[in-house]
């Protein structure tokens, strides 16, 4: 007998609904909600604000998406910054490539941290590695007062633009993390489901767009995500030549979604329904 | 107002609810109830005993996947066998390659043709073609009964294996698939969900190996399809390097997923945690 099910809702034309073992926490923190389940289909489940954020079986896709394109796309990656990101999979994946020097790790939600740490712990994994940062600060007002070129990555790893992750995809903001890039660095951003409404998605690369010359959207599969498809944008005021696959970093570390062979052509297979939305 | 939402279980894990502003048809075939709906989220919605099969907004992906990635991968294609597609998407896909000579579309159910004829304007766009040929009758015994040799291509676009497509997926349907195949001839089947238990994934695999020495599985999103990511599974017994791209003929045609440039690669980037199921 199942307990209950977790029902997330999409646009409201759709509803998925996880069946549920049971509730390991429920507590509210100073900006959201933050709920730990049992699912059948995917194992311990973080749910913020009613919202999906990662699953204990499916969460290798999104993390590995996340790290090793940026790295094997940069020529000399040894800075990296993460914006959100609180449950520490980017961290525990970039942590595989010995090029990177430094990570720095900055989450609004410190409760978002704690209760990882307590229920994810292959997650958290890399959090106390002495490469790691962690500030617990708001990323846009950290991003603005960081060193103008200090950065070689900067990942923004947040939820969906309502709630404590709306600012996280301004015009603003991608303007002040085009300051923070060292010459030829890289921003990768999670930019939700390719198979939403265009008007929404070409919000959010128009916005990009006003740090950064060039954007190279790719998508992977995530299933407790809308639609089971996502969308991750790579942008860079780099010249266009740098931008070449080192498969090698590939080669060297475990994965279970990201291939060389796949890494190698990410950055040119994104799908034309999807690139026609954003222009 | 949403007059009502359309459910379908998966597993017992997760169920999917889609919004439906109306229903549009629902009959009994001597096989399966038919309905067709309209949803909020995909347009029309083709659901067979209560499992999505097609939409008019996501067909795309899985025709496209279907029909060219075999043909781009066949020397010489020219005869093509499709078991099951009564909604007509892969016949449209097939009908872009002139290379195509004759297409013959087995399927069980001639409800299912009609009611996608009423309902489907743009799958079944091919059907009338001079070149193409629909039989209604029961696809084990068509295979059976084909001459040796007979076919360059065969594609089993069937629904789950339970109810009318369980057949479509056993060892002895697949070798008489094999059997019907010209020397060098390819399967394309569809093979459920990555995300599917393994040992599921496995016993298909399996029954396909009875008939093939090499199966190339390939992967792609199909959101109305169990958690967002779909497989199919080009099999054949010509030589290993017979498979090679025909770049040529994926550039000549209209789609909205399968670009050259994905297609070229397709066989050689399905995702490690799905083929470690397979074996």
């Amino acid at each position: 007998m199942t307990p209950f099910w977790f029902t997330e809702n999409d646009l409201e034309e759709i509803q998925i609904s996880y069946a549920v073992d049971r509730v390991l926490h429920e507590s509210e923190s100073d900006f959201q909600t933050i709920k730990v389940v049992e699912s059948k289909a995917y194992g311990r489940m973080l749910i913020l604000d009613g919202v999906a954020q990662t699953t204990d079986q499916d969460e290798f896709v999104y993390h590995e998406m996340m790290a090793h394109v940026p790295v094997s796309y940069h020529p000399n990656p040894q800075k990296v910054l993460i914006i959100g990101g609180g449950d520490g999979g980017i961290v525990r994946e970039l942590l595989q490539h010995d090029c990177i020097q430094e990570i720095t790790l900055c989450e609004i939600d410190g409760k978002v941290v704690d209760v990882c740490k307590e229920f994810f712990p292959h997650h958290v994994s890399g959090l106390s590695h002495p490469k790691v940062r962690v500030h617990i600060a708001d990323g846009i007002a950290y991003v603005k007062e960081l060193p103008v070129s200090s950065m070689d990555i900067i990942l923004v790893d947040s939820s969906d633009p309502i709630g404590p992750g709306e600012g996280l995809f301004t015009a603003a903001f991608y303007r002040s993390v085009a300051r923070a890039l060292k010459p030829g660095g890289i921003l990768v951003a999670q930019t939700e489901s390719p198979w939403l409404p265009g008007a929404f998605l070409k919000g959010i690369a128009d916005n990009i767009r006003a740090g950064f010359q060039t954007l190279r959207p790719y998508t992977g599969p995530v299933p407790t995500y809308q639609r089971g498809l996502w969308s991750w944008t790579l942008a860079t005021n780099a010249p266009a030549d740098q931008l070449v696959c080192h498969k090698e970093r590939l080669e060297g570390i475990k994965t279970q979604y990201l291939t060389p062979a796949l890494g190698q052509v990410i950055l040119d297979i994104a799908p034309p329904f999807y690139l026609a939305k954003l222009t």
